[in-house]
């Protein structure tokens, strides 16, 4: 929708809809475009070259437009981390969401779905690597894990000391996402995913089940 | 030794050593002084933010002594690689240098005896967040791995795949490392030694002599 231009008369009032004033931007569109902006930014250059001057350049917003939606850099590297984690909050519902045989499997299975895709696992490594070399970018993204994933992950985990069993299983395939889309050391880096599910399924299978 | 001042007359010459003229630094511990600057440079900064100069400075020489002994800024980030990796390149031995079924539990008990220690595990980290941010340490790294890691761990593993299965069980530590000591999410942070490794020995175990 184009802001009104000064030669024309204001557009005509919509019901329901507060009056738009000449250049302010349409508000949900403006904040989803702030925040698709931080996302690529910080998928791009990292937490520490990240700025939100740079995030709202790349927004064509205001600063403080960037600053009025989601506060300071931290506030808008969590928000941005909550969308480029989006995928892979669906992990315990694919964990739980079948056999207790099969957990295991699925847990492996879903974690390659997002990884082998470089449209997903790109932000996911970029936010790793943030998180690897700035402190305040870790705790950003401890907090996240622990309210969004860990949470739900453990809540039907019927064993002993569930956070700590999921915790060894997201270890184990965080460590396999290092070798082969980081360090891209050979074997791990082109094994089929079937090979790497085959003998991860049941180690992760026994961390998520077995007392 | 202290170089012969200009007011002194020459030092004497000592049967078997060349000569030293003033200014000259004795060459091995000039060496060793560059890689002991450069590992601790490299574990400060980083491999972006560490430079030659940088290492000549610490290390109280002329750039071009770096240069003369250790070549480009990779050769020299090798060195310190090598040299922060010495205690871990000792892991075969401890893996193989047993009975068979203990091979899991020894593995875990050597990593955690390097980690658990600061001062094995800063270097360490600071070398596997330069492979995370820079190609060019990454594949470092991998070719150090590969060369006096792998190889030798892997001579001694009679299973189907045994890089395959070695990269397993090393991903699976490195991925307790990240949430362990760099993330430092709860519990795995605080887990003492022995739960983790009484749940990863067998996994291991599994990886490196189970076909």
């Amino acid at each position: 929708m184009t802001p009104a231009l000064p030669s024309q008369s204001p557009a005509p009032r919509r019901r329901g809809r507060p009056p738009r004033t000449e250049g302010a931007p349409d508000a949900p569109a403006a904040r989803d475009r702030i925040l698709t902006a931080a996302r690529n930014e910080f998928a791009e250059r990292g937490y520490d070259k990240t700025s939100i001057r740079g995030i709202a350049k790349a927004a064509g917003v205001d600063p403080a437009l960037v600053h009025h939606y989601f506060g300071t850099k931290d506030q808008i590297f969590g928000a941005a981390v909550e969308l480029i984690f989006a995928p892979t909050l669906a992990a315990p519902d694919a964990v739980h969401g079948g056999s207790r045989e099969g957990a295991g499997e699925r847990m492996a299975r879903f974690m390659f779905g997002v990884w082998e895709n470089p449209v997903t696992r790109l932000p996911l490594l970029a936010v790793m690597r943030s998180a690897l070399t700035n402190e305040a970018a870790a705790a950003v993204l401890r907090g996240m894990i622990e309210r969004r994933l860990l949470l739900r992950m453990v809540v039907e985990l019927h064993v002993s000391n569930p956070e700590f069993r999921a915790q060894l299983a997201a270890s184990h395939m965080i460590g396999i996402a290092m070798l082969r889309y980081v360090i891209r050391m050979e074997p791990m880096a082109s094994a089929p995913v079937e090979d790497i599910v085959a003998m991860v399924g049941p180690t992760l299978q026994r961390y998520l089940t077995e007392d």
